[in-house]
């Protein structure tokens, strides 16, 4: 971190309602810097927990792995969901037992395998046989869940084919796992990142029920479902606050599943997103010609440095300058620093400025704690990776 | 890196007539590892400089900013294009003086500018009064030229509206820039990344070479002509080698402009791609249900580890295995082994790979030193950036 503290935020400033937007306020960044409130980090765990009950958290790593939040979120009694060897070490890193982790990757590394094995992991992803078989060979004995491919019309990023088994080969998979001495233990899905509505995960729910029960009556010990993440950040768009709809989701699965031994979910978006905003620059605005209808914003950080949710529209993410009402707005494609013709945010659809904002600027791209240190390139352009604070 | 020797190649290897592809076959890799062959990126800047005639090459550094890459090319008399601060960084550390590198991003920091003309860089780029009102704050006295907008159907990256002012824009920028006290000497383009045909190249220099002489005749003294990249690598389509192909676009361009003080062209893809494979290895095989026509092929790496420019199938990469032709093919989607659904490679038009091919196998991208380890991140899932080997 290289933040330097600066005199009051002036009176021109948005109304700043968290901790990290206040300390943006009032400190300079060398460069883009990803502040996180650690503890908003945890009231949105204690938000989701109450509203998914029974259901334990395993936080997806992969969302904003920062050290000091791995630590805020195992400090609430949070587990967690990691996608390689280098996500269970920063786990362990933070004193997280094995057996608080699951390897929730469908696609894993031999070697892998074993190293989490050998850290006391025992609960690992899979949605084919020949994962299957890597795993028997790497982790003998080890509990599985089998992930099954669901779709979801409603979710900002749907969940593709990439991702889990077509539901007909469930039954022979759980024999398979059975058959090379794993124990088969229950079904995963994933609805898809940033899906608005609880109701969107009925269809999901009712395919991975009527899978699950079918697996019961074949003599199957099911005790683990594993319901995924998708729970929503705050982005602009109106969407229920994490308890509210934790618990219409909680309530769905209860009446599809009845009680479960080990019912979990692998939140990361909702945990982090809103805890967290980036303090940026503004480092030249220009027109194209003198008729040009809207001006071209370039930041310092762009798609290759932290902003790769903005792809397609995915996230649309909010911005907050010094100049909030009290300038008249106009239309702006945004891009990022680097030269390279791809790195250009919502030029479909563009952004709404201040007409006043200028060179210099500091430019707050809000609730984007999630996704964004975390895709950021080692050093695309020579621009170093997202800095972060957590405070 | 970490690279472990292995016997002989088998007899079903596919033929290997590179350096690194040789290299890879007798090595075995614990990740991801580009191999770049130093002595094929010279045999590229030979051609390409024949070809080119009296233009002097200025490397793009953001293509691959292996510091090797920078020492041969050094070695061999090319000049650099530097994006930022930290590629200019990346020169200066091997030796390069601040004469011989252009600042030529058209988005700079001040106190990025200030650092370069500090270190003797005196010639930057720019497309916009606010851009010419840095530069001579933190250069003052410093040449600069003009970045033009202009189209090209026929590029795999058009270079879109991010870069350049409009023609029209051309003759108030000039003035302007002289009434900040700069040196305005030139004019620069860029036909778009990975433009196939030379011919292609035509509309851009008919239009420059139109704003050229009417900025000669207004009386500005016009000594540097930045004619950009563009030139293509062999990704499978058939494109003329470095040599004819500058030598097709340098004719064009002396046709227009006759003889220029400074000719200089910023090349980065065609001097890399072709001297660079990655080794990587298969992961996981599958296919989603039995009567699936196309199996899912997960590797080691994937569009966040180094394959961005996959996306939307901007290149298309050619690869082997050690299948070669001794097994038949199918159609497969390609994944990356992140946790990711947009970690999928030409879903839209899959691959095809030897139905022999299995887990663990090794698979060869073939022509993938430009533009892979420089967007690589940081740790997207826990995965480390990928690793680079210059011979």
């Amino acid at each position: 971190m290289n933040a330097t503290p600066r005199g009051a935020a002036g009176a021109d400033e948005d109304p700043i309602f968290d901790v990290a937007a206040d300390f943006i306020s009032r400190h300079d960044f060398d460069r883009p810097t990803l502040v996180v409130d650690g503890a908003r980090v945890a009231m949105q765990f204690d938000a989701l927990s109450a509203g998914l009950g029974a259901a334990r958290i395993h936080y997806a790593v992969k969302a904003n792995s920062a050290s000091k939040i791995i630590r805020t979120l195992k400090a609430k009694g949070a587990r967690f969901f990691a996608a390689s060897q280098g996500e269970i070490q920063l786990c362990l890193n933070e004193g997280v037992p094995g057996a608080d982790i699951t390897f929730g990757n469908t696609v894993k590394r031999p070697r892998e395998i074993a190293f989490a094995h050998d850290c006391g992991i025992d609960l690992f992803a899979a949605d084919a046989e020949a994962e299957l078989v890597k795993i028997a060979a790497n982790a003998p004995g080890a509990r599985v869940y089998l992930r099954v491919m669901v779709e979801n019309l409603d979710s900002n990023m749907p969940p593709s084919r990439k991702f889990g088994c077509g539901p007909a080969a469930v039954p022979g998979l759980l024999s398979f796992a059975r058959a090379v001495g794993l124990h088969p233990v229950g079904l995963a899905f994933h609805v898809g990142g940033q899906t608005r509505k609880p109701v969107s995960w009925i269809p999901a729910l009712d395919l991975v029920a009527e899978l699950w029960h079918a697996a019961c009556a074949a003599g199957h010990n099911m005790t683990v479902l594993n319901i995924g993440g998708g729970f929503p950040a705050a982005y602009g768009d109106a969407v229920d606050g994490p308890q509210a709809y934790a618990a219409a989701v909680a309530e769905a699965v209860f009446a599809r599943f009845g009680p479960v031994d080990y019912l979990m979910a692998e939140p990361g978006r909702c945990l982090v997103a809103e805890a967290g905003h980036i303090a940026a620059e503004v480092l030249l605005i220009s027109r194209k010609s003198a008729d040009d209808l809207h001006r071209w914003v370039y930041l310092d950080i762009g798609r290759f440095s932290g902003l790769a949710e903005t792809e397609d529209g995915a996230v649309r993410y909010q911005f907050a300058t010094g100049h909030g009402g009290m300038s008249e707005s106009g239309p702006c494609v945004l891009a990022g620093p680097s030269c390279d013709t791809a790195d250009v945010l919502y030029e479909q659809r563009p952004v709404q400025l201040p007409l006043a904002l200028r060179e210099g600027d500091k430019i707050v791209i809000r609730n984007s704690g999630a996704y964004t240190s975390s895709y950021s390139s080692a050093g695309f352009n020579g621009f170093p990776p997202l800095d972060v604070i957590v405070l």
